[in-house]
């Protein structure tokens, strides 16, 4: 499987995965001059910039990322800081084959600032998932999650850290895992080729 | 300080109570011929059964069991299994002394049938919240959380068992805790005596 990682922040996440062993065939950012292309380059990955400004509509962006996609042969992708919807029409061209990490435990906290909402919120226990992508916003198929504690005395900070720890360790793993076959999306369900496998549960 | 359980089912966390050797004073249910009230009676507490067709409406429902809570002079209130949601006159009779058990880490899956949403969205992890009662429903300030896993070959039976294990091992815990003054209610915050003693997370 060649697998594209979609970003546009910090790279984070894709430095995990390379770090890691994951192989990583494209990058792709929605951003220029993010930390993520630089992390690409000094692992001599393909790379490439789509600017939505440089599109005339959603439409148009989603066609030029396909094109990319198709270009180098993807065929599974893995969101990791790509702060933009994918259109309907490009979620169906890769049916299961498309995942992406969110800072909470769905279906708490979609959207945007989960890690602060569930921090202002005085939770104790918050978390990492990460789904396969739907149409909905964060509402994908679950493949995999881990719990995360916030602790008393915790800054946002504190949290936040302690969230994208749990990240740079989960989300590895579960590629692999979907890579070798390990869990597919069958008839919109999540089914595992071994039940209980603790990657899902991010031991 | 002296509590009161209020319960409407099996009793299994009023049980779990008391073989923890948690005391408990006072048990109001608001339905005869429960589980709950055997437990009661077995156990040799003073218990009440306040049924709501008995009453006109609501405020003449809760003026009852405020009457009943100061007869027996209950300071602090612990729902478990009373499926009824208490006015804001009775929350703002006994200011952070309420508390409520719920089967989800809130503010995922408030409401009913908690467990058998959660089990049909194919969550990997859900859990358990003790939380001070306010006017929202499952809304108020979380006291403490334990995450539970959803295993992939659960039946909803097993998954359900998983939850109400976590609830028996967390509830009498953090009663203790709160009984001892480890945890309070100040201006709408739940601030602690010792900062991330273990129970609040549920260990």
């Amino acid at each position: 499987m060649r697998w594209g990682v979609l970003v546009g922040g910090t790279g984070s996440n894709l430095k995990a995965m390379l770090t890691s062993g994951f192989s990583v065939s494209l990058v792709i950012s929605h951003k220029a001059g993010v930390k993520a292309l630089e992390i690409a380059r000094d692992y001599g990955l393909e790379s490439c910039v789509l600017m939505p400004k440089d599109y005339p509509d959603r439409q148009a962006y989603d066609a030029a990322l396909v094109e990319q996609l198709s270009r180098f042969g993807i065929e599974r992708v893995a969101m990791a800081g790509f702060l933009r919807w994918l259109t309907p029409e490009t979620i169906a061209r890769y049916p299961g084959a498309i995942v992406n990490l969110h800072p909470s435990l769905l279906p708490a906290y979609p959207g945007l600032h989960a890690i602060e909402r569930a921090f202002s919120d005085g939770v104790l226990w918050s978390g990492v998932t990460v789904h396969f992508v739907d149409e909905g916003h964060d509402t994908g198929p679950i493949v995999a999650q881990v719990p995360v504690p916030r602790l008393v005395g915790d800054a946002l900070a504190d949290f936040e850290e302690r969230i994208h720890a749990a990240e740079h360790a989960l989300y590895p793993q579960v590629l692999k895992a979907l890579d070798r076959g390990q869990a597919a999306l069958i008839d919109g369900r999540v089914e595992y080729k071994k039940e209980n496998d603790q990657w899902m549960h991010g031991h």
